[in-house]
């Protein structure tokens, strides 16, 4: 087999639709990947967005292969697969290599904090060699706000130079820009995702690859053309469009908001569950959402027949 | 079946011992908690100090069966449960409860940051419901500067409402004595361990139940003579002695330091490993260690017969 081509473009942390006794809902979540791609977006199943890790092993195993044999092309998907157990990572790592996936997004060992360099260097290393498959494409997640475990710069580059065929890139959702500048400056060729569409524009121009953002859910056809057109000389009016989506959603819990929206657009209140310690948007909360969404004319093509 | 009786005394969140290929080695954790018992001491197995985050669940249910099955007694057993995901978190508890073991320590869901004080109540909730067997004895676990979810009192006071005779007590690994103290106040009964013996005299002058400390693994009997005499005259020296042995080892990293005294009385250097990100003491770290010790005269009397 030839391995996986780079992904670039835009890709979704696909929000994860629960049951009503709050198990993961398979079809449903075949559905929207479909409509995803549809829209032009990636599918990064299992992100922060996608409450992963309010999900065990064994169920992102069965919704990977439901994904799989549900028609969503692999070489779309960009599942994440880091946990904090190395057993755990080399596990649900191996299942996404075996399905095919175009590459996987790698968290770093999230419980242990103000862990050494060197100590996240052997916990990558370790995965690596235990999965031992030459397919392995690992983007590498930074997000310091919520993992609490950062990946500096020299530790991307020692895996880099450790394994330049298998750390490929790496979605920075530090809210640093200058961390993704240095990548890009110190490793050219590798793929920098940004983790929010509002600097993917700058992203494109020091020579990323895309973003991966939660709120390319529900905006991903706008998203996906600013990414198609970031040489165009309509560029920034095309940012400055998803940055004005993007801050009105960021008012609200982003997860339940994503929901919400999700829910509302779809026609299906399945939707809006959240899985504890998430909690669903008040009333409140969901009808100003709602309304000003309405108010400024958003759409989402084609989810309701999805 | 009756009830355990809550717990109270010494604890020690007891430090994995690891095989060449990083697997854990259930023998020798058996010994290693057989010795601890024989020091007074109950065994907090699965705790932050027994890298328990770094091994899977399928590894955590074989050792606690290998535990029980060594002959530890179970009702000496507060093994960690608490996982990101909730049917990982019923998994095990129910499985601890199924063992027989006398309480258990229940992180909070710990990858999602800024959580609702509903959003804990609810993961909680859900947990008790499903595991739904009388026998649960649930000990809290408050760590905000490793899980960065801390546990508000609010929330304790509301468990304790809905599930009095469940949520019976906490490990206050905060390092803030106003947390345990405004506990005590409150909630006169609940079972208040502190996280460090630096606090137990304090703890017990308020009320409070023992201590689950990390030095536990190496100054057991110690600690234990401390809890058994906090009403004597000789309570103060007695803090004060287990005081200095704990300002010394926290001059290292803990884990790795408590594996290196442990490796190093026992002499069994197998003790020393340990999984990633944590990394094992430098040489020059490791000589400095147990020559400070060996200057105080610190001695694991039993262990190398153990």
């Amino acid at each position: 087999m030839t391995k996986p081509t780079p992904m670039r473009g835009v890709l979704s942390p696909v929000v994860m639709p629960f049951k009503p006794n709050l198990a993961p809902d398979a079809e449903r979540l075949v559905r929207q990947c479909r409509w995803l791609l549809s829209q032009g977006c990636g599918v990064a199943v299992f992100g922060t967005n996608s409450e992963a890790n309010s999900l065990s092993i064994e169920e992102k195993i069965e919704l990977l292969d439901a994904l799989v044999e549900g028609g969503i092309d692999p070489k779309r998907l960009m599942p994440g697969t880091g946990l904090c157990a190395i057993p755990d990572t080399v596990r649900l790592t191996t299942h996404a290599v075996k399905r095919g996936c175009g590459g996987v997004l790698m968290l770093p060992p999230f419980y242990y904090k103000d862990v050494s360099e060197e100590g996240l260097f052997k916990s990558y290393a370790e995965v690596i060699e235990r999965v031992g498959d030459s397919q392995l494409q690992i983007y590498l997640y930074h997000i310091p706000p919520v993992a609490q475990v950062p990946i500096p710069l020299a530790l991307i580059e020692r895996l880099v130079r450790a394994y330049p065929d298998t750390v490929i890139g790496i979605k920075d959702s530090g809210g640093d820009w200058a961390y993704s500048e240095a990548i890009l400056e110190r490793l050219p060729g590798f793929a920098v995702f940004s983790g929010s569409e509002t600097v993917l524009l700058k992203n494109m121009q020091a020579g990323g690859a895309g973003c991966i953002s939660a709120t390319a859910n529900i905006n991903a056809a706008a998203i996906h053309q600013l990414f198609s057109n970031w040489q165009q000389s309509d560029a920034e009016v095309l940012q400055s469009l998803v940055n004005h989506l993007r801050t009105g959603m960021q008012k609200y819990p982003m997860i339940p908001a994503l929901k919400q929206v999700v829910a509302h657009y779809s026609g299906d209140e399945e939707w809006v569950r959240v899985r504890p310690p998430l909690i669903e948007l008040g009333a409140e909360q969901k009808t100003k959402l709602i309304e000003w969404l309405e108010d400024h004319g958003f759409e989402m093509p084609g989810l309701a027949a999805a």
